[in-house]
């Protein structure tokens, strides 16, 4: 479906109920308040699936949004979401009743709905959206603050490869709303927590350099995160954190499990690719980030990944 | 001058040295890197006055555009600079012999040269060369790298209260010749040196916290960079830092100097008129950011900081 046929169809149906993925970010909230807000100003009823999972960094967005107890939409529509396995627990029954359009900007979409808008050129759901809404006559002070929320955090604030020059339209419209964008980027990119800042100091004071500073490598043992006084929340993409040090070519984050396995974290910027690293150690992801599991001690996991990247850097 | 008007006397002449301001930023030396090259590519001759005293992150955007000695221009541009106090070492004697044509977005425009473009809407003096370039058709490979730093460094990458959606749609506009700004990126807003890493450690762990954490003093001593490996080059809008920690409306970053004051800096998020509070120390600057010299300690100058910020807390 195009933008066009998108905007016909939602404009062709009402009660609307819109499903996010789960473990939700900016992108997926983004996008189910701005089209809920969107939907609700041209009459419609809209309202969001509850039992998001989102976290408090997020909550203000779903205010008034979500679905009141034993409403029963006639329209469902997922929105940022890929795969049938990244449904919430509240979504999935509707998954089984059937989604009647996807909007999604994944190429690894699976199509598991009636009717899909999918554009994968785009670095956020958001610029779908956007365009969608834009074609409804909806891009006002109401849908600019959801729609910023979701194309700032998937680019990282604009900071990340899949920044287009889109991307940066879309942010030109939405401020031409008269949408105030300093709140929203103090918010989501300029805020640590107190714990947050404790943990960055542990790694930064225990953190062991390799290779003249090319290779680095934090231990985050679950003391660390004590110390700290941190929880998960606090730790949010911590993996990239070593990475943004001058010199460091490979990053390595070791995340020690209640279990007794440790959690492998690779990042690269110089070639190496951490796929084929975290492979030998039955792990997977892409050519410049990916993770593996291994069994035993910070000190085994430390000496299991500078092995497996020594192995493939003697590879070539 | 409005753009169109520049873009004509810049067409009409030729020869041009391009003088940026002292202790330059991205914009300034962006701006002039990108001017340099459009005027080349318009087949005129033009260099930038050497001594820009740039540090190394901007030095290879001046790559090949420096006057050789001894070189007699005929038309002298300044872009970024707003005052006569602002003029380097090296450029002073321009000043005096005549600036033919300033190009700047800062209110305080002190009007020196003969013809001045200024722009003080535009949040980065390199969305006005944009505009400029633009209209000489000298938008392309060459020019969007230094256009791309004026811009992203002026506005913290988009992030700051000045950016505008024009900042954006040059943004896009950049992006679409082709422009990688991921690694731009990277460079600019993702890297930090070892010692950075450290100092910011080593205030995370000596900071103090006030009235529940909505003041937090970082004291900076003279030790401290040294335990560090701290040169001034590391320790970039160390003012800033602390304000991120969630929960701070006031924060204070206190260096001790080598003659036994101390300079103090304040910024406030939660409405503590900054200039108020650093004016009882004999100091100044904007509402949410200024700055004092006091004499004595760090022990002194956190005592009276604090102080200040009662009285003008209790005045309301």
């Amino acid at each position: 479906m195009t933008y066009t046929e998108a905007a016909a169809w939602l404009r062709g149906h009402d009660r609307y109920l819109i499903l996010t993925h789960k473990r939700p970010d900016g992108d997926t909230i983004g996008c189910a308040a701005a089209l809920c807000r969107g939907l609700r100003g041209l009459g419609k009823i809209a309202h969001i699936c509850p039992g998001t999972g989102e976290t408090h960094l997020f909550t203000p967005y779903l205010e008034g949004l979500l679905a009141p107890e034993g409403y029963e939409p006639e329209s469902v529509v997922s929105v940022d979401i890929a795969a049938r396995g990244l449904f919430t627990d509240a979504g999935r029954p509707w998954l089984e009743r059937g989604i009647d359009l996807a909007i999604d900007h994944h190429p690894s979409q699976e199509f598991f709905a009636k009717e899909t808008c999918l554009d994968a050129a785009r670095a956020a759901c958001g610029e779908i959206l956007y365009d969608i809404l834009a074609e409804l006559g909806q891009i006002n002070g109401e849908t600019a603050v959801p729609l910023y929320v979701a194309v700032s955090t998937d680019t990282g604030c604009f900071q990340y490869g899949n920044t287009t020059g889109n991307t940066h339209r879309v942010a030109a419209a939405l401020m031409e709303t008269g949408l105030d964008v300093f709140p929203l980027n103090k918010r989501h990119f300029r805020t640590k927590t107190w714990a947050r800042l404790q943990v960055e100091r542990l790694i930064v004071e225990r953190m062991h350099r390799y290779e003249g500073g090319k290779i680095a490598v934090a231990p985050v043992s679950l003391s660390l995160l004590e110390e700290a006084g941190a929880t998960e929340e606090d730790m949010e993409d911590i993996a990239a954190f070593l990475g943004q040090m001058a010199g460091v070519e490979t990053s390595v984050t070791l995340r020690e499990q209640e279990d007794g396995a440790c959690k492998i974290s690779l990042r690269t910027s110089g070639g190496l690719n951490a796929t084929k690293v975290c492979a030998l150690l039955g792990g997977g992801g892409h050519a410049a980030a990916a993770g593996c599991t291994v069994p035993g001690s910070l000190e085994r996991a430390e000496a299991a990944i500078l092995a497996a990247i020594r192995q493939v850097e003697a590879d070539g």
